[in-house]
Formats: structure tokens, C-alpha cells, sequence
């Protein structure tokens, strides 16, 4: 056995075992160690952030662009931003033990389908530190044990992190092993993504790159997060202003996350008067345009920077101040540009038209359809699960935002006086 | 491209095509749809059965055994039934457009999570022509396109129900797509098990090995269904009649199936006193008894049937009229013993003690926990769901029996009035 297969195995069965003891514990004992760890964190903040300091140091020297180190850089602030989250989870309700539906058979067998947690569950991610308390906090409140693979950029951080935590667990008689941090190469990750029968669930959160290698190379179920390449549909029947806000803010109030918008696509009713308002908007904006040849001459006419679309830009998830126009003849021909180069994460349409919003919503495949809105509401803070732990854009087990609840899996419970089948 | 690969993704890409449009169909189609494949079936019953009996000669001739011929026979009378069991799905609720859960959040955004269709589903399982029928039936009500590898063993039955199904459907002006069969060989399900983007999940049903291939080697999202290693445990303040009833019927009502009870646990309080009348009563029923030291001696004074359990036997789901039989000396012993050897099926305590029956259902981590009553409930149909597609062991997405909810995912609707991020 490998070293990396033999570390993971450790770790399964040390977490399987305090699985066993999370998932019997009260809400009251949860919300409590919640509470007690958000102290804990605060109270390491000086240890914490000098570890941080470490992992910066190492990435400055290495090259690191300034925008990863930003995402990976820990104030105190952050430090108690983070602990703050913890409280927030302790406010929300316990999944466990939720009853989802059951009924009186009619040989009186009462049958009760009931929230448990799936057990352990591995993450693994990249360099950004809230991530690691975050998802020690959301495996603690649903009931599991978690194994966290963190990006190598952000070890020093998320050592000092988890290990507050391990310790602050101790000192309240609960399973350290609760939260585990594996911090070896590449090969921790295979081990953890084939350890079928160690680990119940896997959730890559991170570039195109991890997710594709943990999806076709795992043996344990995974969800899949994150890739999102968002349209934002402008209707024949668009309030041109509510329009060029939603567009607008859906390309730039965010672009590094998934679910900024990727393209616009406007109908060629609307495109003459539209296109050079939008485009003189976000071209001002600094975003760079790929466009059509309507939307070229739009751009040139504006002032802004444009590049001739291809194909590839049209599947391609910036993830940056980069947005590809184009104008289509008709609410069809935007459905079917979608359903082409969508990647069923957040489609939005901007119309007046019931009509023309009813077919966009049954019709589009994707984890979340938005009329009149920003892309930018698919987040789980947004939809008041007060956390998230990722997006799921696949549509086995969870779709969309995930949280408490996407983090438990279900038993029957079936209770009888006796019944046997005849 | 291999043959297999092109021939998925042929069917995949008009699965596809088909999955859309059944997506939108509204309940009034599907059912009326439902209804007429019943009656298409029943007119085509010569052909049918005459197709089986082609497969029957060639089982004949290879030697199968009489259990599996039987299992693969199909008479007039099984046509009729399966007829009926599409006319059931026809009366059940339809599980699309069904709302999960939503909200109005304090920026006026109303967000809501629907049910929408998986796509396109894979099922892949052995010889029980029934199956063929209940998987299309259940993909047309949910909405989903289905695509079919059964067991080369009903090659030619298979062949004319899909082929009775698909005129039907083209009949009726719905796409004939909606249910499509692969015939080829193992590379088939190779290739339909690894075409990630062209298929939303795959079900295995069938023996452990073909679970286990399709479960390590699919890069599509798979439901893991069935191996039932599963206990009757006898607590120490169980009523001894209700638990020789309930012991007898979870081994002997119809053993060759995953809810089959594979092993008896007995606590030693009753054990003198019910081992004598339970493995005399499953000795004259036929069962051969694995027995530990102390069911040894009950099984010899009782003149049944009995070897020394083993390690291997406490693993093993026999599928026979076989039975583990062993003492414990307490609750603990029985729930370590079935955490070490069970596969998360279906587990039974029979027990008068609410305290020995609420932690044995807290505790015990299984589909399905069942207290005073037979493993053999854990069915879609006893259940209430009204048909069944397999009993998932799994923690993800569905656990036990599956049914029309277990073909969907959902969808988040999003609606608003101009709403952006700030």
C-alpha cells in the first residue's frame, strides 16, 4: 500500500469513528461547539496569521499573482469574519432528524423517512482559507466528519486553522478527528477520491481542471462544482434600463467567481437601441468584448475594446473582465445557443413578456433560471441557506447552491407491531 | 471511436433530443401515453411470447438452470401484468413541476426549487423481461429518456417489448427515443457507463460483480442499488413469537432477494428459549443453518441442518435458504456486529424495549431500519411508491426504495424585478 492510500485510509477510519459519535449528538451540543470553536479561532487570530504570513511570503517569492495572494492574505479582521461564520451556523436549524415525508401503510406499518449525515465526506479545494472553516463548520453542524485537502499555496494557513479547531474539539470531549486536513502531493488527492467504503461523498470546489480529474478518476460518489459559463438573455420584451443593470452587474460585480455572467445575448429587436448602451457601459468598465458583427459595429461606435467572437469564446468561462455579445433573431435561437455552450449553472433572461419568461424557465437545463435578476444571486448566502459549501451544477443528489441540508442523506425508519409480507 | 462508444453516442444524442421533449410534456400526455403502451403490450402478447420462447430455447440449451428460466418466462398472463403495472404508473401523482421549497427573500426575490426530469437515465440489469417495461414506464412518467442494456440471456424479449413500445410511441406522435435497448456486448456498458455529458446517471441493477464494475469504472453519476446482507436481531425483551414470525418470514418468503434477512442475531437472555423453536421451524422449511456454538447445539437437538458459521459466511448475502445464526450478549454486540458485516440494506430489531428500539434506529446505518416487522418491506411497492426502479444502498441522492421521485432533480426558479448584487 501506498503511503498516500495508507494516510487516507488512517484518516477514514479515524473519521468514520467520529462520524459514528457526530451523528448521534444533540443540536444543543453542536450549536454550543460551534460557538466555542469561533472563540477559539479568534483567540489563535496571532498564530493564525503569522502562519498565513508564511504561505504569503512563499507564494510572493514564487510569483504568486497579487490577486491569489489577496484571496489567500488573513487580516485579523478576516480571522474574526471567519469565526463569525461559525456563530452564524450555530443560529441555523439542525438537518438532522428533519422528517422528510412518511405515512401509515395500510397494514399499519408506520414508515418515516428521516435527515441523517452521510458519514465522512472529503473536500478538496484551493487556496482560500475561509473554505477549510467553513466546511469544518457545515460537517460539524450536519453531522459528519470531514477530511479537507486544501491547496498546497495555503498550507501553513489551514494547519494552524485546522488545528485550533482539533484543539478546541478536544477540550469540549468531541472527536478531534471531526475536521482532518491531509496536506501531502497530488497523490493524497487519488487516494482520497478512490478510497470507496472509506469515504461516503467527495466535493471538488475549484478550477475546470481539479473538478474534471476528480469526476472521471474518483470511485466515490462526488458532486460536482463550480464550472459555470453564465448567459444573460436580453428579450424582445426587456426593460432596456432593467436590462443594462442586470447585464451590467452580472459581468462585473464580481468576475473571478461562477456565477458572474460569461456572454450576453441580445434579441435583434432590441439590439440597435440596446448594444450601444450596454456595450459603451462595460466597455467603460474595462471589460473586454467579444462580439458578433453587430455587436463589433455597436463597439466601435462606443469606444470600447472588442475582439471578432469565436466559438471557443463562446465556451470559454472567463472568469475575468472579458464578455462575449451577440445578437440572436429570436427567444429560440437564444435557447439553443444555451443549451450549446451552457453549462447548466445560472441562465438569466431580462423580459416583460410572461410568455417568453415561461418557456425560458421550463426550458433551460441548469441548476438555476433567473428572470429579471443578476446571475450573481445563485450563491447559498444569497438564498438564505445562511452558508454554502459549493455549487453543485450536476443534477444527481444536489443542484445549486449547497449547504446544510445537501451535506445529509436520508433513512427509513419503519416501525410495526409484528407485520410480516404474505 | 470504438463500435460501442458510437453506438452511445448515438442513442445518447437522441436520448437527448427525446429527453426534451418529454420534459415539457404535460401529466395528461404521459399518463394517456402510459395507457396506450399498456394496450399496445397486450395486443402484441403473441409476438412477445413468442420472442421469449426464443430465448428460453436458448437458455434451454446452455444449460440454465430452472429458477432463471423461470424468472425469465413470460406467459400471457405475465404480459397482462406487465401491461398493468404502466396503467398503476398511469394513476400515480407526477413527480415534474412538483415544488420542493422556496421562499421570497428580503430583496423581493422569489425563489423556488422545482422538480424537473434527470434527462437521460442508463439501466443497466440482468434477465427479468418485467424490468425492461417498469424502467420505460418510469422514465415516460418522470420525463426522462431511457436507455436500456438488459441481460443478453432476454436479448430477443427485450427486443420486442422496446420494439412494441417505440411504434406505440410513434403512434402516438411522442418520440419513439423515449425508450431505447443496447444489445451489444460488455463493451456496451463500457461505453455507456463512461459517456460523462451524454448520460445524467446510470442504476445498475443486478448480482454484486456487475454493481461493482459500473460503480468503480462509471465516470457518469451512478445509483448504487441492492446487495442486502441483511439482519433480524432478537433483543432481550423481544415477544419470541412475534420474532420467530418475523425471523422465518425476513429468511424464507422469497430468499433469493436483496431484503432477504441473511443473518440471525440472538441476544443470549432469550436465546435458550427461542433458539430451540426458530431453528427447528427454519430447518423444516429447508434453510441450512451457519450456526456459532450455541445455535450448534440448538440446531443438532432441533435435527436441523447446520455447519460452523465462518467469517466468510457473516459476509456473505446468500440469496439462498441459508441463514447466519449466532448469540450476542448484548444490543452493543449486535449493532458492532452489524456495522462490521452489513451493507447498509435493511436491518430489523425485534424488540418490546423503546429504549433497545431507539437506539438500534439512531444508531444502525442502513437504508432502512425496521422494528416489529419483516426485512422483506423494503420495497417500492410496499412502500407506497407504486412501482420501483431499485433499492439504492447508497447515501447519495436516494436511499432504499426508488421510484418516480428518485428519477428527477430539481430546479432553482428565480424571479424578479430588476434585482442586481450590491
Amino acid at each position: 500500500m501506498q503511503t498516500s492510500q495508507l494516510r487516507v485510509a488512517v484518516a477514514g477510519k479515524a473519521a468514520l469513528a467520529a462520524s459514528r459519535r457526530l451523528a448521534l449528538l444533540p443540536r444543543a451540543d453542536k450549536d454550543a461547539a460551534l460557538l466555542s470553536l469561533a472563540d477559539a479561532l479568534e483567540a489563535a487570530t496571532d498564530r493564525i496569521v503569522a502562519a498565513n504570513g508564511k504561505d504569503l511570503a512563499r507564494g510572493e517569492s514564487a510569483g504568486m499573482p497579487d490577486s491569489l495572494q489577496d484571496r489567500l492574505r488573513l487580516t485579523p479582521e478576516r480571522v474574526a469574519a471567519i469565526a463569525q461564520a461559525l456563530r452564524d451556523l450555530a443560529a441555523l436549524p439542525d438537518p438532522v432528524g428533519e422528517v422528510v415525508r412518511g405515512s401509515t401503510l395500510a397494514n399499519g406499518l408506520q414508515v418515516t423517512q428521516v435527515r441523517v449525515p452521510m458519514g465522512v465526506v472529503g473536500m478538496i479545494y484551493e487556496a482560500r482559507p475561509n473554505v477549510t472553516v467553513d466546511a469544518a463548520g457545515l460537517g460539524l453542524k450536519s453531522g459528519n466528519a470531514m477530511i479537507l485537502r486544501g491547496g498546497s499555496a495555503a498550507a501553513s494557513t489551514n494547519a494552524a486553522l485546522v488545528e485550533t479547531m482539533r484543539e478546541g474539539l478536544t477540550r469540549l470531549g468531541l472527536p478531534a478527528d471531526t475536521v482532518q486536513l491531509l496536506n501531502g502531493g497530488r497523490e493524497d488527492v487519488t487516494a482520497l477520491i478512490t478510497a470507496r467504503g472509506l469515504i461516503d461523498l467527495v466535493i471538488p470546489r475549484g478550477g475546470a481542471d481539479l473538478i474534471q480529474t476528480v469526476v472521471t478518476q474518483s470511485t466515490v460518489p462526488v458532486i460536482e462544482t463550480g464550472v459555470g459559463n453564465c448567459h444573460v438573455y436580453i428579450d424582445a420584451a426587456a426593460d432596456l434600463d432593467m436590462a443594462l443593470a442586470i447585464a451590467v452587474n452580472s459581468k462585473t460585480h464580481r468576475p473571478s467567481v461562477c456565477n458572474a455572467a460569461e456572454s450576453l445575448l441580445v434579441h435583434q429587436k432590441v439590439a440597435a437601441d440596446f448594444l450601444p448602451k450596454v456595450l459603451a457601459e462595460l466597455g467603460g468598465a474595462g471589460v473586454l468584448l467579444h462580439t458578433d458583427e453587430q455587436a463589433s459595429a455597436a463597439a466601435e461606435a462606443a469606444g470600447a475594446a472588442y475582439e471578432p467572437v469565436t466559438d471557443e469564446d463562446w465556451a470559454t468561462e472567463h472568469l475575468a473582465m472579458e464578455m462575449s455579445v451577440g445578437v440572436v433573431p429570436s427567444l429560440d435561437a437564444a435557447l439553443d445557443h444555451i443549451a450549446l455552450y451552457g453549462t447548466q449553472h445560472t441562465e438569466a433572461i431580462v423580459t416583460q413578456d410572461r410568455a417568453a419568461a415561461r418557456r425560458f424557465t421550463a426550458e433551460v437545463d441548469a441548476a438555476v433560471v433567473t428572470v429579471n435578476a443578476s446571475t450573481r444571486f445563485t450563491d447559498g448566502g444569497e438564498f438564505g441557506f445562511g452558508a454554502e459549501i459549493g455549487i453543485s451544477t450536476q443534477k444527481l443528489h444536489a443542484r445549486g447552491p449547497m449547504a446544510l441540508q445537501e451535506l445529509t442523506s436520508t433513512k427509513w425508519i419503519v416501525n410495526g407491531d409484528g407485520q410480516i409480507r404474505v
